[in-house]
């Protein structure tokens, strides 16, 4: 048996599966978990995946701390979507975390997840606290500075992640996020041309509302073309300030082996842009 | 129709292909065209992606414009295998040029190349001399110091390429650097644990041969997990020195718009290797 997640065409990924472990409709999506011959256990989500246990540090760890590693005193932190805890884990390694809200819309997720990814999150966290509810209805009931950083964990820009790529979304956010806050977002790859115009909507959006914006990439193989991109987005911190180098340097080195794709030169690297990704943005 | 590389298992990369365009089994190798529905045409060794039309101009730029902006006057270049004729073009953009030696073992793909995929080589070029031989044949014969730069572009470490992993070719290639001689070659996917020995081997030897040796990084779509590694090394000269970045801002300008990864940020960014990538090498 195989999976096959394409692109465009017949175009795409294609995964060996040894047996489906987990299959369920819920009300908003269809969540499968399947078992893999090469990647561990596999979440796909209306056919698109989600995450593998062996591949999930990548888009987890430069997701949480880009943005967490910004912020100079990261207290209180959001995640929306994320229901598979593994970018919640990554934002509990900080010491400064007092409070983490995760506002995943479907608890499917983190029951599949709970079950047969047990490695991924860290969900008995005292400081974790887990809302099943609508990600942009609980971010808009927020109308006053409370978050340092909100991370946006959302799965692809169709079905309920939709409105996870407007402008609205991302004003409140801003509105939010506390005097220094920072925000970080998944945002597809440069490669597949369908999703151009949602990537450059919501980096023009962001250039529109925050003080400083920029995309960053990973390599994720499991996702379309296994180049994928991230935003940042902050009121003021630029990703490269001396002062958030600094903080990179110490705190990587105090979660001593607990890393696995993010580092120092990682946090700097993934900045740089090839031109064809600019060109996306323009 | 659909083509599949499958690098673990049945897990690998699929892509839908609209007819066969060309299908030879030289004596090295068989060598296929395939139009596909959306790399355009795509070319394949043993089975083994090599390049589409779409996602050559990563790999074609990262593996030439490292080490050729690397060295500060690089006048004679050698490249061993590369029978599309891509890297060659990139390194014809470098006006210092004078003359390339391209050593390809296999005539089929240099025919192929030319009738399928014409706007990847630039054959015409009078500095370039195309010479259908073995290529590590060709650099032992090369008993003094002559070549600026050379770029290993070989397939993978099976068939015809195997030799182009081992310690004594690259004791070949030192010898007949000049005396800031630079190269770079083609290393793998880190993802791919079938190939970490190999990988492992390859930057030891580096290590021992050369003064500088380093594994930089390259998203290209098409080969396996999208993460590619490469190597450069150099009897000296350090890829991020402050002179080679200025040569790199001054020519990428000069280059206007026929880079379209390669600038400035990717050179620095693509030496930042994630923790698990350094894991392989250690």
């Amino acid at each position: 048996m195989q999976f096959n997640e394409f692109y465009n065409g017949r175009t795409g990924l294609t995964v060996g599966v040894n047996k489906v472990l987990f299959s369920e409709q819920s009300p908003y999506q269809k969540v499968e978990i399947l078992e893999t011959d090469t990647w561990g256990n596999l979440m796909t989500i209306d056919g698109m995946v989600m995450l593998s246990e062996k591949d999930e540090f990548v888009y987890h760890e430069m997701l949480a701390h880009v943005p967490m590693f910004a912020h100079p005193n990261p207290r209180r932190v959001l995640i929306i979507g994320g229901g598979d805890g593994g970018t919640a884990r990554e934002v509990l390694r900080h010491p400064t975390v007092e409070h983490v809200d995760m506002v995943e819309i479907d608890e499917t997720v983190v029951r599949a997840a709970k079950q047969f990814m047990p490695g991924v999150g860290d969900f008995n966290n005292p400081k974790l606290h887990v809302h099943f509810e609508d990600g942009i209805a609980f971010v808009d009931k927020v109308t006053e500075p409370y978050y340092d950083v909100i991370i946006i964990d959302g799965s692809d820009p169709v079905g309920p992640a939709v409105d996870l790529f407007s402008e609205k979304f991302y004003q409140s956010c801003y509105r939010a996020l506390t005097s220094r806050g920072v925000i970080s977002s998944q945002t597809e790859s440069p490669w597949v041309e369908s999703y151009h115009p949602a990537i450059r909507k919501l980096f023009r959006s962001l250039d529109t509302i925050f003080e400083v914006s920029r995309m960053y990439l990973a390599f994720i193989p499991l996702y379309p073309s296994g180049m994928w991109s991230l935003a940042y987005a902050s009121k003021g911190i630029h990703p490269h300030d001396s002062e958030v180098m600094d903080r990179v340097v110490k705190g990587t080195t105090s979660m001593d082996d607990a890393l696995r794709y993010y580092n120092p030169e990682v946090h700097q690297g993934s900045f740089a842009l090839p031109g064809f990704v600019r060109e996306v943005l323009r």
